[in-house]
């Protein structure tokens, strides 16, 4: 079966209070999409935490003493480094340009998913705005998934996804942060292969592949295309967290 | 525009020598797909170390002192060991159960690429029998793309790819190990945001996001789809090489 990926257009610009779920639908019947039951959306980070009203401005936040102290080593405005550190459970490196932390949802990324680009708030310098991630990026898939359900009567999956750096290699890549419906991991072990070998240790991230793709549709900030559709995923749905993504501490060789 | 994944079915189980460019282009007719240009062909590393012949019978190698004292500390066979150092730069993680090593392709992974699993030698004890990784992915990629080239005039790209753990998160996902004719990352710095902000570190891995989804199409080696057809890469193709996707040993933080 092909595995598609469409774009959904026309999304307005998404603002505090906003239904996403709603906003969706709209989008998918302009782009003639009709959901089917496995069917998966993939929805930005951005608009989920600008629905959500996670926009801060700088100029409200006072940095503390380790704020000032790591804004220092890494070369960035201590009230953005100040976020960072609230919304982190462990800082793990830190570099002029760069602070990787374990954000407080578990996984580990560059200054804990803050950003900049394509946010505005209402007023004040607009450099001044940064995004935060959403609360809770599971609740957030979870409450768009219930509401389409209730709109459509459609089971499909819904994914919160960010655009993540990787140890090893270069270039970002698209990444689950949050997931409802859908797998996160797909384990194998036990399948047999061709020749009746049993497989040992394939624990597929099913959702981060998935993601990945969503991504290089959306295209990241500058094109500005927040969701996407997706048909053909091919393992079934199934209640999910993203903490099956998450590999823990102790079982991390490159911390 | 739709990015569309197209598992390409039926190919026979690949030998030493076998042309895969021409298996793939029957494959591709018998799913009746008619390639445009800017598609691009993903192609499982399994088929190409067949047809390169790098299947290796464990019973032919003698460990070394280094690769004996390794597999101590790895509880893996000594002689699986000595393959994995001879493919290898540099050993970084060492537990029991798992070496993680830098290939001397120059990406990091687990045991040097090399699989047990849909591998068959043509005597002898199955369990004996490995499978490395292509002498040169990229070499045998833009071999593919040539031959296909000559025999129906598209201008595509051909990418091979493996399935890799990862640091931080479980599972693994499907990664380039050899590209061409397809950008392996998009530097987006200095493309303007929604607002006329310039993005100020966006590199996108575009042909891993892409290996990812691939990967989920193959799903893996228990179904045995060897190679996926996709159409609607959102990005002009062009000349490029692994390289392009490796960070150095000297900017990465996590080695």
């Amino acid at each position: 079966m092909t595995l598609t990926f469409t774009p959904l257009p026309q999304m307005p610009l998404i603002c505090l209070g906003d239904n996403l779920a709603d906003m969706l639908l709209a989008s998918l019947q302009i782009a003639r999409i009709t959901l089917e039951d496995g069917d998966i959306i993939v929805v930005s980070q951005k608009i989920v935490s600008k629905a959500e009203g996670r926009l801060v401005n700088l100029a409200t936040i006072t940095p503390s003493k380790e704020a000032i102290e790591l804004a220092k080593r890494s070369e960035k405005d201590p009230r953005l480094v100040e976020l960072i550190l609230r919304e982190s459970k462990e800082v793990l490196r830190v570099r002029p340009g760069t602070i990787i932390v374990e954000h407080r949802l578990g996984f580990i990324c560059a200054s804990a998913g803050i950003d900049h680009s394509n946010v505005r708030g209402e007023d004040g310098n607009p450099e001044d705005w940064v995004l935060l991630l959403p609360e809770d990026p599971d609740r957030s898939a979870l409450e768009i998934r219930r509401k389409i359900k209730v709109a459509t009567g459609n089971r499909i999956g819904v994914m919160i996804i960010d655009s993540h750096g990787r140890a090893w290699r270069l270039g970002t890549i698209g990444t689950a942060i949050g997931i409802s419906g859908l797998p996160g991991v797909v384990d194998k072990r036990g399948w047999q292969d061709l020749f009746g070998y049993r497989l040992k240790i394939t624990i597929v991230a099913a959702a981060d592949e998935l993601a990945a793709a969503a991504s290089l549709v959306m295209g990241e900030a500058a094109e500005g295309i927040p969701a996407v559709h997706v048909r053909g995923f091919p393992y079934p749905l199934r209640e999910s967290s993203l903490t099956e993504l998450i590999r823990s501490k102790e079982n991390d060789l490159f911390r």
